[in-house]
């Protein structure tokens, strides 16, 4: 049988920031969950492009050459090797896809790397 | 600059139902919209998994041992080779996530076969 998601439900799982949780894989993509809040860093991913849908809440995502505003109910999709920095004042709660390849932190590895966990 | 979806706006583009309109793109996946309604046929996708995400509404997708019910906020993955067959009593508006050489009918081609738009 298949299992379906409950996206807030799943939301309810976790409290860190910045760490994706998976919750669904299809194809060659993981579909992950994420609580966004304060800065993230800089990055870029060379070879694979990435959505951001907001499920609740605001969600900037500065690029160096402007910015893309996100409430919820908004999507966007960064493509690969552009450079861009999530932010946000409050929290926000945040579905991601992206390839089952790539690193949160993208081409940069430091202590914010994570692997994703399944939830 | 990066264009994004305001999911919302972009079902008001439209109002037939059971034609997928391809609102994101990313790496090999298409992000479509569709307003599902009434029944859709008995179908699976060869080598294709596909998502659904409901983001109003009720739809209950038909499995030859059993059904998934997706409310609002709620996803599921239908693997591929499985049949499959989406139903709703009133109007859904879902979130499909699908390979860009997914057919809409699957392995079958008949009159509900169509190419999806972008919008």
């Amino acid at each position: 049988m298949i299992e379906k998601v409950n996206l807030l439900q799943k939301f309810g799982l976790f409290s860190e920031p910045w760490q994706p949780k998976i919750v669904a894989e299809l194809n060659d993509t993981y579909v992950k969950l994420a609580r966004l809040k304060g800065e993230f860093i800089w990055h870029s991913h060379q070879a694979e492009d990435e959505l951001f849908l907001v499920v609740q809440g605001r969600l900037v995502i500065l690029l160096r050459d402007g910015e893309v505003v996100l409430e919820a109910g908004e999507l966007a999709v960064i493509p690969r090797g552009m450079e861009h920095k999530p932010t946000c004042e409050g929290e926000a709660l945040v579905l991601l896809l992206e390839p089952k390849s790539t690193r949160n932190t993208g081409e940069v590895e430091n202590e914010r790397t994570i692997a994703s966990q399944w939830i």
